[in-house]
């Protein structure tokens, strides 16, 4: 007999040991291998950021060069995925595309054993921002994109592709600091099915795409890009305060506030806010971001309730031009450095996850004959 | 703080409730909803237990005519999913093809919202047979088969295709059992995987997607493949029990055998025996056979391991002629029908499946400059 669930979700039951993250310590903290996510938002690049991540340790000024050409270095896509990509609709949902690129480059370039597993997470990581642009600017515009570039990072690198044109210093700087937020959180839905592949010992495409599909899900990724078709449906911030107000009256679910782990805020929030705003100021916008402080402001007074790193993502996306279909992928183009760890940690010390369940069906029966059912 | 984790790999915890299946109660029995697997293989088609597993009862005889049409109905491919397998090579991983075909199909015929998941089900489970053979022939003959046959079942459809021509009635029927046997498992891994994704609300593509790429690990799928590996090295019994005692002693891993749940025996082994012993005699064989049941002896006498559902499932593919490497792509074909009722149930009674960790690593501490690293 398996003991029985004791919250629904295994909310509040440890999976395993993790050395990569926590989260919530003390109610407000995100911390990567101990350094805490607002001082690495500040002091350091995605780069640097991937490199703690993936290989264990901040690298130093020679290490992080190395790694920042050995990333530029594998943008390109072979010439049959990009002829995946091309019959791929316009219509398809963006996380379909990257899902679909990631496991399809699983026959290409096949992880044929655990050796090469920082080879094959250094690949992913470089190459989904070609990827997801290369069939959006396909599917939407028509057009073949050359997807290598020689930018720095992966968000410029990102913002260069899907504009055909390398992004200002505000915006890379963005994009860097947006990659690092949501870079990893311990054992979130994406990342725990990320690991329960792993522990079949299965490969890290295998892993990775089911990854992206959990990603995929309303309650999951997609918060920011429902933050989005909130705030965007706004003209004035008094508007905004209005229909906040009547939307809490009615119970109506209001995304990008809140979060199953943090009580007291998201240490993520404050960051992405003062950025938004900066890009507000760069653009001349006076709606969006005084409606998106507002949401903020009422969603306090009236029910507690804090923004998440979701909330102001969503403005600064979109006053950088990213199309709103976009913003998950570039939760995959961050994430994917925390899913390839815990992959790695999992295979470290690996036993199947293989839980048992409460059984509620009918008492056991014979078949009846197909005349007698 | 999350409860401590009590066993690694969730062994032994309840991670939700299920009405499709009980595993190993009594120590060696399996029930698809109430009906035991070895009555269901003796009669019962495997239309109809997929009918069981997915709609929840065993098919009246009209249900069963439609079903069985309606699944006939769904063996076309679009064009875009046939090019895309084109383009995989005949090294591949066959269960990368399937992963692939899968969530690519997922971009042409995206489930848009729940309401239509029964349709996507059945979909899945029609064209899985006509992607793994479209591809083989593709990769390994150089032809373009057509994959809509009149072959009442899927079994037999997938013989069909994979050899240009309808199978004998006995091998139709060993198939038909075959797919019986793995249609389901409860919270295996590739199961659970898909319900974790399922949790999200991503939708049923991703969430078979996920469970294929976690079947693909050798932990999980695959055993069968080991176990063919093995017997087909030996030229006679004698020379297979002198190496399994070998083996023994030198504490090598024999694959086929035991079981995580089953504590006294595997109920499907004794079913596929004697298939695999009709089959035997059908093609003449005097050696496969009989060392499968020199292996199966010796493991009992000496370690009082049972054989598995995949031991004599080598034996058995291989005689009706199927390449090995297509033996876990099979075991896709039948588990969908499994993995899909299990993500339709997840989905009745929801809340995103969030596990904490027990944190292992370094204590907070400040990002240092980069020339201090």
């Amino acid at each position: 007999m398996s003991k029985k669930n004791t919250g629904a979700g295994l909310r509040g039951q440890s999976a395993g040991q993790t050395a990569i993250c926590t989260v919530g310590a003390a109610g407000n903290s995100l911390r990567y291998r101990g350094y805490a996510v607002d001082d690495l938002a500040e002091n350091a690049s995605f780069n640097e950021v991937a490199h703690l991540i993936l290989k264990g340790h901040l690298p130093d000024a020679d290490e992080l060069a190395a790694y920042s050409a050995r990333l530029r270095a594998l943008r390109g896509l072979p010439a049959a995925l990009k002829e995946v990509l091309e019959r791929i609709p316009a219509s398809a949902h963006p996380m379909d595309v990257l899902r679909t690129g990631c496991s399809f480059l699983g026959n290409l370039e096949t992880e044929a054993d655990f050796s090469r597993q920082q080879d094959v997470a250094d690949r992913l990581l470089a190459a989904f921002p070609s990827m997801i642009t290369y069939w959006y600017r396909y599917s939407h515009d028509g057009v073949r994109i050359e997807v290598e570039t020689d930018d720095d990072g992966i968000g410029g690198h990102f913002l260069h592709l899907l504009r055909g044109e390398k992004p200002n210093a505000l915006h890379a700087r963005v994009m860097d600091v947006s990659l690092i937020l949501y870079a990893e959180h311990e054992f979130n839905a994406s990342t725990f099915t990320a690991r329960v592949c792993a522990s079949t010992l299965s490969d890290l495409h295998s892993c990775v795409t089911g990854a992206i599909g959990s990603l995929r899900g309303p309650l999951h990724g997609g918060a920011n890009e429902m933050a989005m078709a909130m705030i965007e449906k706004y003209r004035s911030p008094e508007e905004a305060r209005a229909d906040v107000l009547r939307m809490l009256e009615a119970k109506e679910k209001i995304m990008g506030f809140g979060h199953a782990v943090y009580r007291e805020k998201d240490p993520r929030n404050a960051i992405i806010r003062e950025w938004s705003r900066k890009l507000a100021e760069d653009v001349g916008d006076t709606v969006l971001f005084p409606v998106s402080e507002v949401v903020e402001k009422t969603m306090w007074e009236e029910k507690k309730l804090f923004a998440n790193a979701d909330f102001y993502h969503a403005s600064a996306y979109h006053f950088m031009g990213i199309p709103t279909g976009l913003f998950t992928p570039i939760f995959v183009m961050s994430r994917v450095t925390g899913w390839c760890a815990h992959v790695m940690e999992q295979r470290e010390n690996n036993r199947i996850i293989r839980p048992g369940a409460d059984y509620t069906g009918p008492d056991p029966r014979p078949v009846p004959p197909i005349d007698q059912r």
